[in-house]
């Protein structure tokens, strides 16, 4: 079969820690599983960049990547060069919102070896397997836009308004991709995130959408929460989640707040997908460029390389992939990542010493 | 002195069971400290009152309440009976807004005697005294509004606009407000929640809001956080926070997120502010009505005691008011809760086998 080609941009700080290991990673799966991966590396997306050019992005960006099955993206952000604004705005929500890169799907998965930071009512430490959920967050519209403004600005009447944007073409797409998730999961069971009560025009409307969705899906059961409840409850109740589905802000919350119930959002994945393969979809790491431990080499390199395994799984869905082999790569991946936090070598978030490398390497020879 | 005039509104559900709890402490506080209380009671706001009216409250509240110098509040909300956006927009919110209560003032203490769900990294509990903070949260403005509507209406190009709103008046005066607590407090350290590197037009202008109040608070250390990585710090490092501020969204968001980290929002109680005493403060436990426990004598009364404490401490404020008597008054009440959570007896959300009443009871004797 033809391979598939992954564009691949490490950006900024740990970004271009961790990428390496990530590509060791998928190489040695590539190998083991017999997967045809090819990859070109681009410096695109990053401060370097941009001080070399003066843009996140060369012209004709659209058009090259547009070429690719997937980018495999590291972090990116340095504000000390560029303002966060230009650089996000420029990149990373670009990329999420040009190749309609409509879902975030991000596990939270509570592993063995890594100190959870929750007991249960008894005091007793949560146990890997306890905590084993998905959100799924729209990636494109709702809050985070660029639409409002400042009226009587700079003096002491001032008024900014800002607008979210939902449409029923984004939401509904979003809600199916969470309900057929939770329709393939044995509990079934779809946590819809709303504020319907305080945020009162477009909350309740987001209800009425994921009511009517509901209707086609009768064996999933639907519990809609509020976001602040929510919130606790995944401190409180991590247990009782399956697929929790989130405009764009909920579920970068809840994105971050779940794997902080895990111990560390440092291991955490997320996959931008345009589930319809019109367009690249997009594998990064939850954590950011992390400028305050660049340099050091402790990057840990495991959100990194599990987001490598839901490239790889994704990649297997394609017309004329081997969807078993590059299922079996995913689980391996997994698999290795879950005995190397438990063997270690672990870095020093962890409470290990090794270097990025080391835990990489590890990794690697592990798959 | 003239007598504290507070009018008494018990609502809804467990706001009803509640209710007799905290006047009970009150009244032993006014008793020890020789406070001159008056109550006046409401059947007000409430799904019953509803029923019989098909409003909320009277055509009248505004001026009869007008005359009071605080609200003592239940709970609102019987969704099987009346719609919560009637309920709560026809009653808890609006008073929020038309009393103008622009700070919404909610402590987050760890307490001996309850279960706490965290950990540190080494698996060792969270100490009581670790935890102890304060969230303000703008209650008037930003993302709580009616504002916007639906385009193409019930076709597939439905699109929804939901708009927030921020003035500098209402920012300035919620951060003032944050930044005189951090400042009264021993760490003097402020944590701004923000996010803006997603929405684009409100919290960059947020920022700047905070960055322009921090000039006249040169002893206040600030640290500005996106919403996302301060509700993972939330559950991984709840002992940095001394004082957060946030938008009406996120404060709602931290202030149920910030007592489930300490073990239960069923303790939580919150101070809805007018600070200038124009119009009546409102004070309330975080906890509603909830319906599913309604009717077994089992809620846990102390967010309604707290919020009673909260109450004593804002009236003791007032002109020609003995501050100093208040203020012991507040602090003989969490004693006392602080006693009896550890001594019993309990209620069974604490593992305990008390009623409501008798919770009370023996909250309103150790006072
Ligand atoms: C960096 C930021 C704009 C981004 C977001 O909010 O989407 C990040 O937090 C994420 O979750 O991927
Ligand atoms: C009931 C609801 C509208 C309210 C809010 O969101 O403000 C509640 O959650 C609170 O925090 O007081």
């Amino acid at each position: 079969m033809k391979p598939h080609r992954i564009a691949v941009i490490p950006g900024d700080g740990i970004g271009q820690e961790v990428m390496p290991e990530g590509l060791r990673v998928l190489e040695a799966a590539a190998q083991r599983f017999e997967l045809p991966l090819q990859f070109d590396h681009f410096d695109w997306a990053c401060a370097a960049y941009w001080q070399r050019t003066g843009q996140m992005l060369p012209d004709d960006w659209f058009a090259t990547l547009s070429g690719y099955d997937a980018i495999y993206f590291g972090a990116v952000g340095w504000p000390a060069v560029v303002p966060d604004h230009v650089s996000l705005w420029g990149s990373l929500l670009k990329f999420r919102r040009e190749f309609d890169q409509y879902v975030n799907l991000r596990p939270v998965r509570l592993f063995d070896g890594v100190p959870c930071p929750l007991v249960d009512r008894d005091g007793r430490p949560r146990k890997p397997g306890d905590i084993d959920f998905f959100v799924v967050r729209e990636n494109t519209e709702g809050e985070y836009t660029h639409l409002g403004g400042r009226l009587f600005e700079g003096t002491e009447r001032e008024i900014v308004i800002q607008e979210s944007v939902f449409s029923r073409h984004g939401t509904d797409r979003v809600m199916k991709f969470a309900f057929e998730l939770a329709q393939s999961r044995p509990r079934k069971h779809l946590t819809v995130a709303t504020k319907s009560n305080g945020i009162a025009i477009s909350m309740p409307w987001w209800d009425e959408r994921a009511d009517a969705m509901a209707q086609g899906y009768p064996e999933v059961t639907v519990d809609k929460q509020h976001i602040d409840i929510l919130s606790a409850r995944f401190v409180l109740q991590p247990t009782r989640f399956d697929v929790v589905v989130a405009s764009n802000l909920f579920g970068d919350i809840l994105s971050d707040l779940g794997p902080a119930c895990t111990g560390t959002i440092g291991l955490a994945p997320s996959a931008n997908l345009n589930p319809q393969r019109h367009f690249p979809s997009l594998f990064e790491p939850v954590h950011g460029s992390a400028p305050d431990i660049f340099g050091r080499a402790i990057a840990n390199p495991v959100a990194m390389i599990w987001s490598g395994a839901l490239m790889l799984d994704f990649l297997g869905g394609a017309i004329g992939a081997d969807t078993a082999r590059h299922l079996q790569a995913h689980d391996a991946i997994v698999a290795a990542i879950e005995r190397v936090l438990v063997t270690g070598p672990r870095t020093p978030d962890l409470g290990g010493h090794a270097s990025t490398t080391v835990m990489g390497r590890a990794i690697a020879e592990q798959v």
